[in-house]
């Protein structure tokens, strides 16, 4: 990995794990076992792959990134309470989740659904709460980030689209369908919240979302490939990339997407270069 | 109940119900199932009390109800989830709401708890979406509502402290802190958001703090008071006034409560109209 990227992935991650320690509720405010569950699912050593991109595509045309690390944790939270609420039994039934028990076997199910209640709900009164941009960015901001995870079209629809898909025969117009709603749309968000909240102008911002339209695909192509090859089988029976296209066409796509996604920035200069050093990270996963 | 209030319940249920229909996507959008799950657990002829009063408060100050009725219905969104995922198996598990199945009884379990994580995302979406108000009211209003609803003091918390409660004896102090976040929260947003939008001057603003906080918890005891005498015995286990004082000093409690609420309202003088109608209104449910 680029250096200059290493040490900026270091450094955003201790910033994004002090921010949302700082946002969550402390672990012994009552109802303590909830506000345990938050901090159990968010404080775990995520790679925290959306708020960098968020916080990355701000720092492009702003220099301090202090500013946009409580709407960077907000999408972290929203990443977060997704989680819990997949793994649970009614849903993807998985009792771990990197490498610990599932939230609902930590606790229970009931606290696993409402610690991500809680976290989509604070996720929204941290950006309501976001004094430091204008009141209609934060409002426009808030709007795209809730249609990015709702139901028309954003992360909940990709994950009912998802368990409808499972054991049935998708086409590559529905797998990509899928793909682009339950993951590409959260991730798309985070990059064009985090450049239109640094006053990206209107030209930077048109080329920023076609980048994120290929980098959201590309990043679930990505992660497809990287569950086919662990031998972990999370996805056992769901429509993916490579159950449908096989690993080295998969691997083909992926290289495909990335490259459009390496293209869309260069209008930017070199204002795109932390989120192109991204696209390598995001690459090199797969090798 | 006074004619002026029945009325204007009459005409604000329609009105909200018609926002409603009009903010949930249609039921063939895809993924149909959701979109179908969220409007069964939101167009159900619930009484509406919340976005009711909200769009009571707001007419106090505002001769047009048509700006705040978004709001009113994204209050109700936040409701109607809470419904769905109190109804969980892993939560009280209730096969029944408002007579007919309950929506994981109807669809499933997996699609009631996205239809529930779907209309609280609606919600937010749908607030920083009403361009008819100031953008920093609308953050404000956003962050009252979101505060209400969560984990720290608000709904969340009132759920869990409810869940843990169950088989348990608790105490008075204890029985009002599950009530006040459980019921009383979002029922006082609700008036305080209304309000506040209509641009309440402070002095009243102050005035209907008072009266949200002891309107919501009278509600919630008149609720006890009626699950108690209806036979359905949904609450049983539970921390309850009834349970805990007996039917006759619940009732009491509730009239006391009712009359502070009432006696809150009196520096609006006739602003206060309609809240105070409301007043009657609750009240006479338990008669």
């Amino acid at each position: 990995m680029n250096a200059e990227l290493s040490a900026f992935l270091h450094r955003i991650r201790s910033a994004i794990d002090a921010t949302l320690s700082e946002l969550l509720p402390p672990h012994n405010e009552p109802p303590e076992r909830i506000h345990q569950a938050m901090r159990y699912s968010t404080m775990d050593g995520g790679k925290r792959i959306r708020p960098a991109l968020c916080t990355a595509a701000f720092t492009a045309y702003q220099q301090d990134w202090k500013p946009i690390l409580p709407v960077a944790a907000a999408v972290e939270m929203i990443h977060c309470y997704s989680l819990i609420h997949d793994d649970l039994p009614a849903m993807d039934d998985d009792d771990f989740r990197r490498g610990k028990p599932s939230c609902h076997k930590q606790f229970d199910e009931a606290i696993a659904i409402l610690a991500g209640d809680a976290l989509l709900t604070l996720a929204f009164e941290v950006l309501a709460g976001s004094n430091q941009f204008p009141p209609e960015r934060i409002l426009r901001a808030t709007s795209v980030l809730a249609a990015a995870s709702g139901s028309s079209g954003g992360m909940i629809a990709g994950q009912v689209f998802d368990l409808e898909s499972e054991g049935v025969r998708v086409t590559r117009e529905q797998l990509e369908a899928i793909h682009r709603s339950k993951t590409a749309a959260l991730i798309g968000a985070a990059v064009w919240i985090g450049s239109y909240l640094g006053e990206a102008p209107q030209t930077d911002l048109t080329s920023i979302q076609k980048f994120c339209e290929r980098i959201g695909l590309a990043f679930q192509v990505i992660d497809d490939i990287l569950d086919a090859t662990d031998g972990h089988n999370r996805d056992e029976g769901k429509a993916t990339y490579p159950s449908l296209y096989g690993l080295e066409e998969s691997r083909a796509i992926a290289r495909h997407l990335m490259k459009e996604a390496r293209q869309a920035l260069e209008p930017l200069g070199t204002r795109g270069k932390l989120l192109l050093a991204f696209c390598d990270y995001l690459e090199d996963r797969t090798n």
